[in-house]
């Protein structure tokens, strides 16, 4: 049997591999347009930065054997041809036509099988003077080892990155921890990490960002790049200019699908190429896998894309199975991402609040800031999470949290319980692993489904660190912390009507509340105001709110 | 209403406060035999060890208040009676008689509910002696209080600690990382943390125990302790003396129910209070929650007790749910529990290996060493996993993890799907979250899964860590490592015969292997030691196996 896998990252390769041991004598050639392949593309970030040394790394096996044509072909009985770009798939025929870039010569190899895995596409906005020397994207080693070199030798002094996605604040983090460069972030939203996370939590990787020294420009628009006297300078759309050595298009990725659409293979609504769920295309010989297919979410069955290596490792190995007769399957999705910015631990998984509110769900949020292991364990520090989920079923919709500390035993679990269906119900029954390093007593989704049960249920209204800057006029605000916790962490609420009694005294003082609004009550983290509120209901006050969180979930602007 | 609640940690505590949150109106006794209550059980290795400078953080909330009676009082509507010991429940009178032990005077209270949280006692091994002075067991903040007091006075300079379950590791850790004192171990069974681990993950934590300086004896039984010259002696059964200044006795704790059954209330197999899926005890009126109760396993139905601080919460807020009318369940549970040891972290969920062949399981085992996060970033370290299942039918019985890295992420996971009834299938479908600093594309859940499958379908043995040491006199070991991982990591394996040639050549090699009987590959952590067994069954040999988990899951005495 012959086999053409195109593309020669995660998807391609581990497909090629399966295929190599469920059926050695099967002739396998992965057919790679660039000339680095099999390299770990997630690794490009931490190699810029300096974290990792040497390219090589992300190129090896754990014990530093360079992954080359040779390795492939030796331990994995594959052959690789690199420079090979595919410029037409002849269905009829079960070729695959291609040019070598290098040599500048035609090849044509047949296929009885066919793995399509060509990845994603940068981007590029249309501004007008983005193929200006010195704008890049970031998606190759190529892009990585140029941008590298040019720091090493003190090339750049500023960078502008367009675009607050998932790459653009790894790159945040990378040109400035180690090498000092001045960096300038712009976002065309109001907000970082839009379609990831919400708003709420968003304002949370803001004020990190910035506290990192990064200049970031929210709901900015980029009208023109041009040249002047050696420099970038970009104008946005309110006519200001910035200034920088380089300029780094991360404006989100496409699937790279066109090859797929001319051979007449269906395109599905995301542009992604449409597969069923053994990750067969429109041609049963043909499988597609990796950044360049489209698959359900399996929240609303909706179709996505999802440039995750993670996805495409798996897809790879199941599109490998179904080759050789297997019968497995893939998806639907999740969506889990974890991302790493500074010492910020950035997850979510599901649905975000605006893509519910879009597909009309009655929208149910819970937040809370828990710490990320017992609270007198050393290091202990805050997690900020949120819950959504659909009021008419309990059905949960979607994870996030941020934190300085451990996310990932959480969102792990989020991500589980959303992929098979899970409701409120089903947090009650997490058994998760608890010791005072690792761990509270309960869960985080414990605490955000009692949380979300308790506001269901309480008569108290759970306010979201959004809603507390722009509470109606008559209401007073409760903080119930104690006098050194205000201290620290101040809320800054103008004229306000504001009173503060710790929550220890206030079944004795409750007299001293004479107001008629809505009263809101504030901790530090969300746990004493409920205490407070409570207290509150039963001494007859009708209109009770908290702060959804604590003052520990506020943006910046509002902590001073 | 009248609600009564006999004991003040985790359950009773939690119960008490659910229940005066929902119905404020109660009135809600807690009775306290001791005078510590509130206090985080879990948290007092910790305390001993000085990583926890103050005890008062143990009985504080997150904002140091002091959680006293006037704290439960003020915010939480709750009485807190210290120092009431009960010494009887009137189940027709609805009365709880007790003993105020400070003032040795008698009180009665009347209950609608009673909720009995007596946790468990440390279990008493049957040896002449153990009255002396300086032999302490380790569950009360009074135990830890007056062992640090000795070691800041210098009073101790070696510490027996008698059993290595969990409690016994952790405090072989307290008492040597910052205090340094000369620790040794003594277990009856042939391996640590049995029960918890299999032997094979039991082995790769005596090496670490050991490589931190404390001394262990595997099988050893204690036959008698006496006091001679101020010091405390053990003889163990075969007349071996050990000398120490204190001796811990960690041989587990047992379900305090005496009161329970005393009242007539059904007791069951396991020495636990008897109670449904409610929480209630045969007695409708009456709950019990905590380390003093039963609740089945989740994999296979039967009774268990699990004196985990999780659960007890978790089992508190539900007794108090259904004392207000409500209509919470709890459990079945899969046990999911992780431990700090030194740098090490072990974790584990469901049955053991003997667990399994006690109750006649279909044995499947598959095992690996990982990396915890992705090899080329910086600090990552192996970590070790085994996965335990069922043969004929695929549902998975256990998961246990070891590493100087991360594994909660992992745990918790592998505690859900096991907990849900999840097959080795359900694996395939995991979504974790993957980031180069925080994890692998593939989870070592997806590769313990592909593990066992590869194991039941390519005609290849997985030889586990333990069998390693005792294959047949035929074999021949092939390893398959680069010379610089052999010299790191030196297989010592006596007069076997053993070949080397690394995985990158064999396929050119093969020749060389010349060998009749069994071949048995070797890698650093599992992984090339397959591409090697295939290409051996490829060239046609029959009887094929590989070192599951490669030479890093080998215990010490196998790897030099």
């Amino acid at each position: 049997m012959d086999v053409v896998v195109i593309g020669g990252s995660a998807a391609g390769l581990k497909a090629a591999c399966r295929i190599s041991r469920l059926q050695p004598n099967t002739r396998i050639r992965v057919l790679v347009k660039d000339r680095y392949f099999a390299y770990s593309n997630c690794g490009l970030p931490y190699f810029l930065s300096g974290e990792i040394e040497s390219f090589d790394s992300l190129i090896s096996t754990p014990n530093n054997t360079i992954k080359n044509e040779k390795y492939f072909r030796e331990v994995k009985g594959i052959e690789i041809l690199p420079s090979h770009e595919v410029v037409d798939i002849d269905r009829a025929a079960r070729l695959v036509r291609c040019v070598n870039i290098e040599q500048n010569t035609e090849a044509t190899f047949p296929y009885d099988k066919l793995v399509i895995s060509t990845g994603a596409t940068p981007i590029i906005p249309a501004i007008p003077g983005y193929e200006a020397e010195g704008v890049y994207t970031f998606t190759k080693p190529e892009d990585a080892i140029k941008l590298r070199r040019e720091l090493q030798s003190k090339e750049i002094d500023k960078v502008l990155i367009i675009g607050g996605g998932f790459i653009g604040l790894e790159l945040c983090d990378a040109f400035t921890a180690l090498w000092g460069v001045d960096v300038e972030l712009v976002e065309l939203q109001n907000q970082l990490l839009s379609g990831l996370l919400d708003i709420d939590l968003a304002r949370l990787v803001e004020t990190e960002l910035t506290a990192n020294g990064i200049t970031l420009q929210l709901g900015c628009g980029c009208r023109e790049i041009v040249m002047d006297s050696g420099r970038l300078c970009v104008f946005d759309h309110s006519g200001d200019m910035i200034q920088a050595d380089r300029i780094i298009l991360t404006t989100g990725v496409r699937p790279n699908s066109l090859l797929a659409k001319e051979a007449g293979l269906e395109i599905g609504v995301t542009s992604g190429i449409k597969v069923n769920d053994h990750l067969q295309t429109t041609d049963p010989d043909i499988y597609a896998a990796g950044d360049c297919v489209e698959i359900p979410n399996a929240v609303d069955g909706h179709a996505g894309v999802w440039p995750l290596g993670s996805l495409a490792s798996r897809m790879g190995r199941v599109v490998g199975d179904n080759i050789c007769d297997g019968d497995s399957g893939f998806g639907p999705v999740v969506g889990t991402m974890v991302l790493k910015m500074f010492d910020l631990t950035i997850g979510s998984v599901g649905l975000s609040r605006s893509d519910c509110v879009d597909k009309g769900y009655e929208l149910g949020e819970s937040w809370g800031t828990f710490h990320d292991r017992l609270n007198y364990y050393p290091d202990a520090v805050p997690l900020n999470a949120k819950l959504i989920y659909d009021k008419s079923n309990g059905k949960l919709l979607g994870f996030q949290a941020v934190s300085k500390g451990r996310i990932v035993h959480t969102l792990n679990l989020a991500a589980q319980i959303i992929r098979t269906g899970g409701t409120l119900d089903d947090l009650n029954d997490i058994e998760h692993a608890y010791a005072p390093p690792y761990a509270l007593p309960f869960d985080p989704l414990h605490y955000l489904g009692y949380i979300a049960e308790n506001s269901l249920t309480a008569g108290v209204k759970l306010i979201s660190p959004m809603e507390f800057a722009n509470l109606p006029d008559d209401t007073l605000i409760l903080d119930v912390r104690i006098p050194s916790e205000i201290e620290g962490t101040p809320l800054n609420m103008g004229d306000r009507r504001m009173a503060a009694i710790p929550v220890e005294e206030l079944r004795s003082r409750l007299n001293e509340i004479t107001h008629n609004g809505q009263v809101v009550t504030v901790c530090q983290m969300g746990s004493r105001s409920w205490d407070a509120a409570l207290m509150l209901r039963r001494a007859g006050f009708e209109n009770v709110g908290i702060l959804a969180g604590g003052a520990l979930f506020l943006p910046q602007s509002l902590q001073n």
